[in-house]
């Protein structure tokens, strides 16, 4: 078997360790004769290895105790409804910055249920750059303050938060939670889908502030109260139990890697070593403000989009999968979450370089 | 390594060989380097997948061409909602049957939605019985008339639906779906979360008549719109890939097993044998009409209360896992999904029996 270099934006590559330990524990899990997506939700077994995975989180992450940490099902969709229904009333002020397609999703959607102010976006410039804080319009009255830390289609991120006052900051960390540390407690509310840098996509982490949840508005469907969530251990009904083994999984590992420190070290210089490559090139370019660029998703163009289709086609040919950028793009991706090696990296630039001399 | 006889109430047993295949696909399905939950949802591999899974099910089901068969997030407890979003207006009638636990949560969750009727209900001899249709109190007008045909924790089953005329029969089919044939076209809508006959939880199907879809009400969460499900093919945002995958290679292997007339054989055939044991018993007792017993879900109490622990003691040492009933009845359940195999149920009333003569 050989395990290709896989730069899919999500459902992302997992570490090879993670895959083999859930493949030897497939039919029995320790001894006890049975899967982990085979367990009661409530036995002894599961619970156990649910509550690891969150203390596990909370140390990685440095989660204050104050705050909720849930295990939702779903994506991160599910919480562009759950957020204003959770935190909002019908008419309430939020406020959200564009900085791309996710920002725009979640703008889309809580505009059905609150009054949603676009305080600021980088649209003009087709989102090569995040709008420096001190010129966004909020509102001090805003219920919250939402931003998406890094865009995995665009491929750009923020290099500083804005200071929100008062004002609950909320961020959509779906592409880039797990890579580098963060202080949780400037944040209201964090929430990422699981397909990137946690586990298996049908799974969402909600890291909120207690004080923020327990005032839903009236009909709003129970699964998506965060309150009923938090007071249930994330249990009110059958949690995407699996999913869940497997994000603990990706927990250990990121600890036997060094924890977030570590993993930062090494995704900024996965992400420098292909970023310099693109700038010293005459062939391929990277469309985003350096002081920008995502740590996770590196989007490229090649001088010339007739050579695209054969482009992917050598690099399938050598195990480098998945680098075609999204459809509203165009152009190539590179995802290179934490589970990407350095070598993968290496192994990209390299036929890059090759296919530049080669077509270029 | 030994595989246990799991007679848990969900999540469930899966299939041996549905384990076996997963986890020998577990770090490269069919040679292409990666895993399932590594790839693409738009990808051709997971598209292949994902579309064979539903043709299968459409297959083994017999699904009439103009219902929508959708893979969605989450649990059934999510359709509790979303079921009267799509279906009705907030002051629209709604009928619902109430057979145990499982109705009542269907039954509480509507009524902050809609207008709901409790239509009938045997909750008086605590859920022994399923109510006559005939005697059931429905409105013409409503919206949809919501069935509970496998009350998972009562062990209690219809033996035939009721005519519902013009108004759409729904059913939460959970914890019976594909343990027998259906005949879909009887019903409006059929829900199952999956970890009961289908995979592993996270992931529900909801089979619909296109018809009643398209008019959910305005803040309906998108991700609960059974119209954007639909016209994306469950793929509005990332789907739980890994779970779909699984609930493919269970369709695949219930085919190999002869399809559900076949299942519905062995189903009865591994039922009544447990039942005809217990009946035959002074020492346990099951509480169910005859007629309305769940060949799903079969609880079981013993003479003698205070043996409960050295009666589940007993049976785990022996490799025969979560017989404990729920804790809102208590006693025993011993769940014999379509994965457990008759052998299960044969080592489990050897069990039985031993135990009475030492202890009863």
């Amino acid at each position: 078997m050989t395990r290709a270099y896989n730069f899919c934006a999500g459902p992302a590559a997992l570490p090879a360790e993670v895959l083999e330990q859930a493949r030897d524990e497939m039919l029995d899990w320790q001894g006890r004769g049975l899967s982990v997506m085979e367990m009661s939700h409530r036995g002894e077994a599961f619970m156990g290895i649910a509550e690891q995975a969150e203390k596990d989180l909370r140390e990685l992450m440095n989660i204050p105790d104050d705050y909720a940490v849930l295990f939702l099902q779903g994506g991160a969709s599910s919480q562009f409804s759950a957020l204003p229904l959770n935190l909002a009333g019908p008419n309430d002020p939020v406020d959200y910055v564009n900085t791309g397609v996710w920002s725009r999703k979640a703008i889309a959607e809580a505009a059905r249920m609150a009054d949603v102010k676009e305080v600021a976006s980088s649209e003009a410039d087709g989102y090569a750059h995040v709008p420096d804080p001190s010129q966004w319009q909020t509102r001090d009255n805003a219920r919250y303050l939402h931003i998406t830390p890094n865009e995995t289609i665009g491929g750009l991120a923020y290099n500083r938060f804005p200071e929100a006052g008062n004002v609950p900051l909320v961020a959509d960390w779906s592409s880039a939670i797990l890579s580098e540390p963060v202080d949780v407690s400037r944040f209201g509310m964090i929430y990422a889908g699981a397909q990137k840098n946690i586990g298996p996509a049908g799974l969402t982490l909600v890291i909120v502030r207690r004080d923020l949840i327990g005032n839903a508005r009236e009909g709003t469907p129970v699964m998506m109260d965060y309150a009923v969530a938090d007071k249930a251990d994330s249990m009110y009904n059958t949690p995407p139990t699996y999913a869940w083994y497997l994000a603990g999984l990706v927990f250990q590992w990121l600890k036997r890697q060094g924890g977030l420190e570590a993993m930062a070290e090494r995704n900024r210089r996965k992400a420098s070593k292909l970023y310099s490559f693109i700038d010293e090139s005459a062939f391929y370019a990277n469309p985003v403000n350096p002081e920008n660029r995502s740590l996770m998703n590196v989007p490229f163009t090649l001088a010339d989009d007739s050579l695209n289709a054969a482009f992917l086609e050598g690099a399938e040919a050598r195990g480098l999968l998945n680098l075609k950028g999204h459809r509203s793009v165009g152009g190539m991706r590179a995802s290179i979450y934490n589970a990407m090696p350095e070598e993968g990296v290496d192994a990209l630039i390299d036929y890059m370089a090759g296919f530049e001399k080669e077509k270029g």
